[in-house]
């Protein structure tokens, strides 16, 4: 059940975002949740600085004392204590009076400014003063950073180590979270056998999908699990079914090409309902998904860069939002060192090397060929909307690194 | 033992470099090699394509029979067989003979050309030839790609799917990759609290970096333990003295400020070798770094931010280094959007706020405040030669997601 007429790929989309779903949360420890989503906003437990500190290594001062200070009129303190890192001292400074603090240190009480140590000389307790400061100079007021009860971090922002950091000083040892979508990718195909060194490659093809769309999925921060079915219908049937209703996602591939019987598509046709099949766009034509059970399953080709492209066009998409974070491709401008033909209507994805300037194609390459892939690190994108661009054109580019979870 | 004169970067680096240990290969199955690097030159045992095939949908002929065929004159032929994606045919063609054939299926004996379905027109099994085509047009001959034998990929690549879908077709279920670094983090700090809503915070400070400088290490790859040892100098030198016999890499934070006992270079300093301690750098001026039991120990700061900014700039690039990668910060050039002061012989990393044309240092934090870092998403690199930067300059930046294993 091909359709004949091709979707643009922004109705096929738009059938993707209708069918969007989001994962529910989990409570996790902290030291599990690096590349998590956060599905909470984060309220600080506390001040940040938790009191007045010393931005300075200086000394704590009564500002007035050193009014009229200078490098001609010298002041004179006593220095009654001394303060270091993680100190504090429970001592009140009075008229003539000073404390010698650690960057970082509590500020003294009666206290109202620190003057830096370059502008000091000391010579026992005796400090004398050479520049004059004033009140709240070099102090990092309490809670200039941070108020207790303040948002620090939103729900759905992505935790790299310093939102980590900062979460832990915000008082939280548990977060919620979105949980990890859990993916089965189901690989269809009689003549896909395992990787070895005695392949009868006039009549067997290596099942190397099964590794490219697992790592892809991983790729993504989600959990994937991987089974081979042969091309019958009702096994592509019962796996697709069973796997709908086991995990949060489902990706097949193979079994979608015109020339040959779409089990898969009839199956999901039979299960459930066809979202799209037949994208305007190149690699990946076949492109499918349905919807089964309430879960959606992605048809991608048995062509490995089609397949692949296929992913990173729908699949990746739909699982970061699905993760709950709001991702659409990081687009850069690069300069196209080629003429690239286009067709008006379809949307091109060009296996691409990209420097911090240039994007020269990779040449001559069928949608089965993964090397042109392992010459890429990205795709020049060309929209539907243009018939191709010329040598020098600056072009749509997404580099491939910025699409895996930790390069967002 | 902290040394008064500061080290300039380069000279740290240097002796980083004169210490870097390269991790033992391991051999691992496919599937688990997702951001691993090759330890080893993966040969091809097939050719690819394994047979001359279709480069399109069409019919396999013998070029010389189309020759002459116009949208005027047509010639005919007589389809004897079809052949579809994944299958073969044993007929041979002869003069007069047309095969329908499929993209990438094998091109049958008896044929030297595809003609496109486009310019054929057929009833039954009499094809309609309405233009030539040329020995050796739409076909992609054996081996075009990749030669049985042939290195597709070199020792030292990282595993992104694409090589691993590669790898597959090669032949191969294992191969050969550098062992993950396995990296014992001490924490010291005797005023170092876990996270809770009821940390007294006059006296004691929630013990983040845990956190952030684990999660640090996941983001490389390796993997990564955690203790947290009392500033007691006896306790600081047997943990030092164990990790360092035990893992690959070590880690301390905190004990290394000049206002505090410096148990920890202190340690290293009796176990083994310091290497350096006391950087020309902002923020992470304590950093140092020194060797125990052949094994490399960073001694990063207490402070949160200080000890980040010290793990991109040295501990980052010795674990690639480690893991087989020839790894060097990605630098970027952006327009400043403010100045920024600095100070000739010291290298500052600016945290700053980058767009694809623009960069915003985050403005007036201290080298404590982790929220500086999650509003920050790159470091503007000021090197020593530089006294720093005006508002409007092109300047070195180096983006966070690029310095994480899957941003490489």
């Amino acid at each position: 059940m091909f359709l004949s007429k091709l979707m643009p790929l922004n109705e096929a989309v738009s059938k993707l975002n209708d069918n969007q779903i989001i994962m529910d949360k989990e409570t996790i420890n902290i030291k599990d949740s690096y590349m998590r989503v956060l599905a909470e906003d984060i309220k600080s437990y506390y001040n940040s600085p938790p009191f007045d500190k010393s931005a300075m290594d200086g000394y704590a001062v009564i500002a007035e004392n050193t009014f009229g200070a200078s490098n001609n009129v010298h002041k004179t303190l006593k220095v009654i204590d001394h303060i270091g890192a993680g100190d504090h001292s429970d001592k009140e400074i009075h008229d003539g009076e000073a404390i010698l603090i650690a960057t970082g240190a509590p500020i003294p009480k009666g206290a109202n400014a620190v003057i830096m140590s370059e502008y000091t000389s000391c010579d026992g307790d005796e400090l004398s003063i050479h520049s004059q400061v004033t009140p709240g100079e070099n102090i990092s007021p309490k809670a200039e950073d941070i108020k207790e009860g303040q948002i620090v971090l939103k729900s759905n922002t992505l935790i790299r180590p310093q939102e980590i950091g900062l979460i832990a000083s915000a008082g939280y040892n548990e977060i919620k979270v979105y949980k990890k979508p859990r993916v089965k990718i189901i690989v269809t195909g009689n003549e896909l056998v395992e990787p070895s060194r005695d392949v009868d490659t006039k009549s067997k093809i290596i099942n190397s999908n099964q590794y490219t769309i697992s790592s892809m999925v991983e790729s993504t921060g989600a959990l994937v699990d991987v089974i081979h079915v042969y091309d019958v219908y009702d096994d592509v049937k019962e796996a697709i079914d069973n796997a709908t209703k086991n995990y949060d996602l489902v990706i097949t591939t193979g079994g979608t090409a015109i020339s040959k019987g779409d089990v898969v598509l009839d199956a999901v046709d039979e299960l459930g309902e066809i979202l799209y099949h037949g994208v305007a766009m190149r690699p990946g034509k076949p492109a499918g998904a349905g919807v089964v059970n309430n879960t959606v399953v992605f048809t991608l080709s048995g062509q490995p860069v089609a397949a692949m492209s296929q992913f990173d066009v729908f699949v990746r998409t739909y699982l970061y939002r699905m993760e709950g974070l709001d991702y659409n491709f990081d687009i850069v401008k690069r300069e196209s060192m080629l003429k690239i033909p286009s067709t008006l209507g379809r949307t091109d994805f060009i296996r691409t090397y990209s420097d911090h300037f240039h994007a020269k194609h990779v040449l001559n390459r069928g949608s089965g060929i993964i090397r042109s892939m392992v010459e890429a690190n990205s795709y020049i994108i060309i929209d539907e909307n243009n018939e191709g661009v010329e040598k020098g054109d600056m072009v749509d580019v997404v580099l491939f690194n910025t699409m895996n979870i930790e390069g967002l």
